[in-house]
């Protein structure tokens, strides 16, 4: 078989796919040797094994990783990237006692970013997102699920969805839009917030179809919000139009939404704090991907995270994300999200990989694809600077990655300057 | 006046230094000028206010700061930098449910980290070291406290000790060391505790004060490893020998460690979970810096923080440190720490900065030299890539620090390499 890209002496640290809705297993093959031909994985193999049969082309890259970790590339799969200006003083007013909902209240919050985006070009936005998109790749990140939402506006909603697509097109990060018209109701629709439903089934949902904006529809379920009734017509005008369907639900209270999800088939439910062994066996039943956002939960100064070890423990294949957002999650690194599931959801760093790369890419519809280092797979991967997987979420706050590859070629490498007198 | 580095158009965020043991104030001045000569602050105004009297030598170092933020150096008053291998198992082990008590009783904890240092040279040491001071210095410390304690042993506490004065050498982070011989009490002193106290004592502090290895002198004063009458012997000793006084105290139980920092003058108490009203008013009498270290109380999963914004508006100027050793702080990066700060001290942003700059530089006994930008202080000062000083810990888990100044010379930028498509 033919190769362009061959990585040996590797500790290939990998959950493996499945075809049942079932946790991953993850494993690590020691001394591995890794193909890649075209951006796929072509050969996987433990204890540096000659593969006689693999053809190394002219120009092929390849890594001599002396025995360093390598893992899949992170599958972000819920982030909120496109936004203009920063909410800084929210988080200082929060720290000085402020809750979120007051914040809120007070102009602030989602509806700060609305005000704001609504000022933005297209290339404006555009240049502020991608040294976001920068960092999300350096530290690991190959794929991001990426949502609209600060629009509100069939003008700013198809903004949005737009420097989406074009940031996908110029930048190595892969990005996978979600149409999030119905992530909160404006202001000059409070009084008839009907005619906002309605702008977005009949106006902006056809127009993000026909224009082929986004692959998924979510919808922020919550009484204050989009109430579960409201939030049922959405998604299943939606799923009408071919959209796969996600949900904020259950966050702030527990008021249906993972029930919602099931009962539509949606492809995941995301927050869940308020969640409930009910809603776990519904999304069993339903394969419905439960998404965790635990930075959230620690950036709003909250302590009720969501039971997600129990979820996994009850055969769920658990997703962790981001939530990456300029109001509750100003980070795009996930290595920093997996030491907050060790720590916070009490995962073990294999199972916080597995949340992050295999579950997340199940979360968008492409387990297929992303989220293991076996053949047939994206050769999306990472070379880390550590002697185990588990190191990584243990020495935090510095990015230990050392070369992030996209499709089988390097987007990204650590070339530290020689900056200290040694 | 002279001068050789020279800043414009930045917008400083810094504490001011006080002859009083009370918390600094913080100012914001916008479009500043900042003139240094051989290391030193030499000049500071507003508005861009050109100083006639400033000389510019000819190779001198001008940057225009674009009206980008710079705050002083920060000043990582606590930390355990020196030792052999890491401990990422013990990570996964506490995530399963383990007690850090339990990992220590079942040999884990410090006396790991002890066994490996025995096995290591001076020069594995240091070379394990370097890439963590890379760490510091590129997120922004420009100086450490570092600390023994893995050594446990004349031999191997005199290699520490080197080994951090070595690397204050050849690193261009600043490195204050303090012997902390009493951080444990090691296996084969177990049932003859004293014959260890009088080991630390009579060996090993008159050797670290002649070869003048260390400025400080530290013990972990706790019921389970030296109580408060061992501790009291040995940090009495250590301060007859003219050594500064540091303690490990109230950090699992109240036992009376600061109520004894207060007793002996010593220069900073640190942990203090479980300190009290009482000693808050004894640190403020004795003028005992209270170091917080609220990173180890995270990565150890509890949730009981020291109560330092009650500290800080009983007058006390409040320091905050990272803690960094490979057990219960794995991490350099100072502005996380200011991010945990926030959240989980409820410091607002310009409190958390004060606590890493200023008054940690109290902490060491620099306060004269150390942690603020004016006149006559160290010229240690990071520009970021950031539109003001409270985006640093809103914006988190990635390095937002553009170019890094030690005595008036850059030693660290930011020059990520073109990676993406755009």
């Amino acid at each position: 078989m033919k190769a362009d890209f061959l990585l040996k002496n590797a500790q290939l640290a990998t959950p493996l796919g499945s075809p049942e809705f079932v946790p991953a297993k993850f494993i690590v093959i020691e001394n591995a040797v890794l193909a890649a031909h075209r951006g796929k994985i072509v050969f996987v193999a433990e204890n540096n094994k000659e593969a006689s049969e693999i053809e190394l082309e002219e120009s092929a890259q390849v890594i001599d990783c002396n025995g360093k970790t390598v893992t899949p590339g992170f599958v972000d799969c819920h982030t909120h990237p496109v936004f203009h200006g920063t909410r800084e003083d929210e988080f200082e007013m929060r720290v000085m006692g402020k809750t979120y909902e007051e914040i809120a209240r007070s102009g602030g919050g989602i509806k700060a970013s609305v005000r704001s985006l609504k000022q933005a070009s297209k290339d404006e936005l555009l240049a502020e997102m991608l040294p976001r998109l920068d960092r999300f790749l350096s530290h690991g990140t190959t794929t991001i699920e990426a949502k609209s939402g600060y629009g509100l506006s069939v003008e700013d909603e198809l903004k949005s969805l737009e420097v989406i697509c074009e940031a996908n097109r110029v930048h190595s990060l892969d990005l996978v839009a979600t149409f999030l018209g119905a992530h909160e109701v404006p202001d000059e629709y409070q009084s008839n917030r009907s005619d906002y439903i309605d702008l977005v089934i009949k106006e902006m949902m056809p127009l993000v179809q026909n224009q082929k904006l986004a692959d998924f529809c979510d919808v922020f379920c919550e009484s204050h919000v989009f109430n579960v009734e409201e939030s049922r017509k959405i998604l299943q005008a939606a799923k009408d139009l071919g959209f796969g369907l996600k949900i904020h639900a259950d966050q702030l209270t527990h008021n249906g939404g993972t029930a919602l999800a099931a009962e539509l088939g949606a492809v995941s439910a995301d927050h869940l704090e308020f969640s409930t062994e009910k809603d776990w066996q519904d999304m069993l039943d339903s394969q419905v991907v439960p998404v965790m956002l635990p930075g959230a939960v620690f950036f709003l100064g909250k302590d009720r995270y969501a039971p997600a070890k129990r979820m996994l423990e009850s055969g769920l294949p658990v997703a962790i994300a981001t939530d990456f957002n300029p109001g509750t999650y100003m980070s795009e690194s996930m290595p920093l999200i997996c030491t907050l599931s060790c720590l916070k959801l009490k995962f073990t760093p294999a199972q916080a990989f597995t949340a992050v790369t295999y579950h997340a890419a199940l979360a968008i519809n492409r387990g297929n694809l992303l989220g293991t280092l076996e053949v047939d797979k994206e050769a999306d991967l990472v070379i880390w600077d550590v002697p185990n997987y588990k190191y990584i979420p243990y020495h935090f706050g510095a990015n230990l990655a050392q070369t992030v590859v996209k499709s089988g070629k390097i987007v990204w490498k650590n070339e530290s300057p020689e900056y200290t007198k040694y």
